[in-house]
Order: structure tokens, then C-alpha cells, then sequence
């Protein structure tokens, strides 16, 4: 038997129906239940330290978990432990809030629920709709491809942009790579960020990249904080000029007298891109799938570090 | 020539341009500019009374709307005289703000700009997603078809209905008819209300269709306000067992001190569904193609009265 730990409760039963697997439930923090966990789930809105110990685990063999972020785990993982993220869980859930934080801002959602706090039925002008907009998805992984699908279904028009250039797929013609974007951003006026955390991407939305939008673009953001610079984004919208739409900020949590929160041009969520009814069924789903593959000797898939 | 008066200055270069056609401005108030118009393309955002003195018009002989809804022009249009509608140029534009209402309710949206007047990043649990959801379509003309292929992006189920049964489409398998409602409301978490104000729509969603819905259920309407027992909603809406997404309202505005403004569950947007950046250039594109056909003897398309 396989022994593998499970830090939430919605995955004991899943965890545990998987041929040849023990379950024990264990969130990373205080004494491990079992001396030998083979494979350590980590946990759903992991607590702070939920990773610090894994070293303590002498059989551990893998990890897997299930959020795509897995850039908090690398400084505690033990050499030679495969580490796999939950790619593909949250992809339905993040772009779905991409698309509701883009639809909001563009439509003036916002501004109606502040008016109805005074019962104000009333709306400056037209505001712009996604359609006819070029949208520029900065990150073409599996959730850029969930965004793509959704924004394409609104009549608005996609550029997807990797790290390098490659050839497109059933949803785009072509993707492009990031050496492009001095190029390519003057002509959007929606940017998504969906990359990943890395060395690369970290601050890479700056304020020479700001300053390539349009007047009036909008920027949404859920992925990283830190992938925005703020006090650029901030100089941006404060002007009026730029317009943000923000799951993730830096820092996080965004502090109460931030300066942020008070502009009426940008919409704020609390990192909820993943938080979301659709989550648990597809992480089920997923580590169904992993723990069976696993199982079989098949090896783990979206390992992020080996 | 034929003579057509456009009520908008944003359609006059497009109507100036169709060959055989002499265009003149006129909002429907006050003194025609000529007595020989033939086709009175009515105003957008039009004024009250701007359809009260067609009869004064004795060589009309068509009206061309650029809203869907025609119910207003009905009781004043002259005998002999075709009415048409704009149907189409506003598909794009409602069904997104549907979208844009409905992903917005689902997901939190309006309680995180109420957080974020006092700069709290705080969420109360996880939203429910669209992905999952079953969303009845009531109405599925050419806005409703709009709304659907929007939902299924979402990885949600849509089950359209409309006055009578009839087979389905390239998006649904079968569209049901209202006499199946009954049986459909109790296994629908959304419901979106497309149907044009008719004498068969008006007050159709009452206390009983509504009492038929699953707990949390969200209504969102897009249509005419009309078409919901506003005093049955808010019923409803007020003991917490359903939500609502209203673009429409009755009455219209919604007076200030109106108790639905007050409600955390009840988004309010001020009659918006068309007015966005999508709306002038599918109105130039669906006026130039419909006088072409009207000079061309062909005839208007979308004639809701004749």
C-alpha cells in the first residue's frame, strides 16, 4: 500500500477509494500521523508553515498539489522529492472570475453598485463593451487557453503571449513571445495576466509596459501579484489614464489603507480566482487521476520540479 | 429618391451613403423637415412622445426601429405603415452584459466593491461558479442564442425555452415550450429572461415561477421589466432564498427609496443592455443592409407589424 496524505477533507473519500492507496489526513502541521507518507497532498488554502517540515518526511517520494502556484513549496522541498502542481483544477475558476472581472470593469458594474447605495439609476455615457476589443493574454497555458475560449465566445479578438513565439492551436493562429510585447501593446485594450510566478515574469508588467497601452485599457490581473509592479499600475490608474482589475496584489493582503481600494477605476477581489464551487469537483477529479497514474508506476504528470 | 429620416446623427453618414436614399435628420418632435418622408428610422435613447405624431406623416410608409423592443411605437403606428425592429443589433451587447450581470452575482462581485470601501480583503466562503450551473434561457430568439453560446463557454448547461417546443439548433438539442416550465424551474440555478414584453410575457414570472426555483437561485433580466412581478421578487430577494441580476426594472427608473436598491443579493444596472461601444457599429452595419433591401423593392427583414 501506498501511503499518501490528504490535507483536506473534501479529498479524503477520493483519496482513499484509489486502489492500493492508505489515506491518512494530514495538513503539514504538528507531529505526521504516519512515518511513512510516500506522497504528501498538500493543502487547499494551506496555512503558513503547512511545507516547512517535509524534510521530516523520510519515505516522502512526491508531492502534489493542487494549486497551480508552487513557487512557496521550492524552498522546503527535499532533494530528490518530484514536486507536481495542480494544473488544469483551476482553470475553470480563474477564468471564469478573468472573464467576470473584465465583463464588470468594461461594462460599468462597479459604478451601478455604488449608485444603488444612493438608489441612483443613472450611467455616464456608453461604456466600452468586451466585444470588438483586442485582448492581449499575457501567460498561454492551460488556464490562457480557458481564458481564450471565453473571450473569443464575446466577439472580441485574442493575442496570446508566451514566453517564446510558437505556433498557435484550435483557438489562435499563432502565439507570440514576449519580446513582442513592446510591439504588440500599444494595439490593446484589455491585458490578462495569467504567467506563472518566476524570476522572469516577476515585475514584468512595469511601468514602461503600462506606458505602451492606450488610454483607457484595462488590466486584469490573476494571476501573481508580483507579476505587477503596483506603485506603477497605481501612478496609472490614479492619472485616470489606465483602468485595473485585480485578484492578486503586491502586497497581499491588500492593507486597509491602501490606496488602491479607494480608486473608483479598479475592482478588487480578495484571491478568489480559485475559490470557487467548481473547485472541489475538479480537484477530485485530478487527483483521482494523479494517485491512479502514481499507482501504476506511470509517474506523476505537471511536475514542476524533480 | 426615397426619403429617410434618421433620428441619430451617428447613423446619418451611413443612411446618406445608400444609393437612392436622401437622408434627413429628425428625432420625431416638433416640425418634419420634409413632408415626403417614406421611411422613419426611429431615434435611439428616444425621447417620450418621438413616435406620438407618425400619422402626421402622410407619406410614410415603414418605420425602422434600432431597438428590439417595439411595444412603445404599437398604439401610435399608422394603419398601413410596416414596422420593423432592430432585432440583431443589440444581440452582442445584451447577451453580454447578461454575462457580465450574471458572472458578477455569481462570483462576488458587488460584495467586494462594497469591501472595498472599507479597504477589506475578506470573502465569505466560496461563490458559486457559472461552470456547473444549469441556466434556463426564457426567450431564445436571436439575443437568447447569444446568451447561450456566451453560457457554454462556461462550461455550464443551458436549456432554452421559448413559447412553443421545437427542435434545437447547432448550440441546444431541443428548445422547450413555456407550458413546460413547471417542470423545468426546480432544476435551475439561473435563469436569464430574454422574452420581448408581449401580452403573454407580461407578469410571467410571478410568485409561483418563482417559488418554483431552487434555493439561491439567481434571476437575471435583461429583458423588460415588465416581465417580472417586481413585488414577487422582492419577496424573494428580501428573506434571502433568491438573487437577482436586474438590468430592467418595474417601475422604470427604480425610484430611489425603492427597497430592491437596498438589497446585498440584488444587483442593479440603470437599462444598459445596449448601451455599449458594440451598438453603433452593428446599427450602421443593420441599417445600410436593411435600406439597401428596402430600395431594392426586396423589402424590410424583421417586420413585427404590417
Amino acid at each position: 500500500m501506498t501511503v499518501v496524505s490528504v490535507g483536506n477533507q473534501e479529498l479524503f473519500d477520493t483519496v482513499s477509494a484509489v486502489p492500493g492507496v492508505e489515506a491518512v489526513l494530514f495538513d503539514g502541521l504538528g507531529t505526521p500521523p504516519r512515518p511513512d507518507i510516500e506522497v504528501f497532498i498538500g493543502p487547499y488554502d494551506a496555512r503558513p508553515h503547512a511545507f516547512d517540515d517535509l524534510g521530516e518526511l523520510h519515505s516522502l517520494k512526491a508531492v502534489q498539489l493542487v494549486t497551480a502556484g508552487y513557487e512557496h513549496v521550492l524552498p522546503t522541498l527535499p532533494a530528490g522529492v518530484v514536486l507536481a502542481n495542480g494544473a488544469g483544477i483551476h482553470n475553470t475558476s480563474t477564468s471564469e472570475l478573468a472573464l467576470a472581472l473584465t465583463l464588470a470593469a468594461q461594462r460599468g458594474i462597479p459604478d451601478f453598485v455604488r449608485a444603488a447605495q444612493t438608489g441612483s439609476w443613472t450611467h455616464d455615457g456608453d461604456y466600452p463593451s468586451l466585444a470588438d476589443r483586442n485582448v492581449l493574454i499575457l501567460g498561454y497555458g492551460e488556464i490562457g487557453r480557458a481564458v481564450a475560449r471565453r473571450v473569443l465566445a464575446f466577439e472580441a479578438s485574442v493575442t496570446p503571449v508566451a514566453s517564446r513565439a510558437r505556433a498557435g492551436d484550435d483557438l489562435v493562429d499563432i502565439v507570440h513571445g514576449t519580446d513582442e510585447l513592446p510591439a504588440l501593446l500599444p494595439g490593446h485594450d484589455v491585458v490578462i495576466v495569467v504567467v506563472p510566478l518566476t524570476d522572469s515574469t516577476r515585475g514584468m508588467v512595469d511601468a514602461q509596459f503600462l506606458a505602451a497601452l492606450p488610454d483607457n485599457a484595462l488590466i486584469v490581473n490573476v494571476a501573481r501579484g508580483k507579476v505587477v509592479q503596483t506603485d506603477a499600475l497605481l501612478v496609472e490608474c490614479r492619472s485616470g489614464r489606465l483602468r485595473a482589475a485585480l485578484d492578486v496584489t503586491d502586497p497581499e493582503p491588500l492593507p486597509a489603507d491602501h490606496p488602491l481600494w479607494q480608486l473608483p477605476n479598479v475592482l478588487i477581489s480578495p484571491h478568489v480566482g480559485g475559490a470557487s464551487s467548481a473547485f472541489w469537483p475538479r480537484a477530485r477529479r485530478f487527483v483521482d487521476e494523479q494517485l491512479r497514474r502514481y499507482v501504476a508506476g506511470d509517474g506523476l504528470q505537471h511536475v514542476v520540479s524533480s
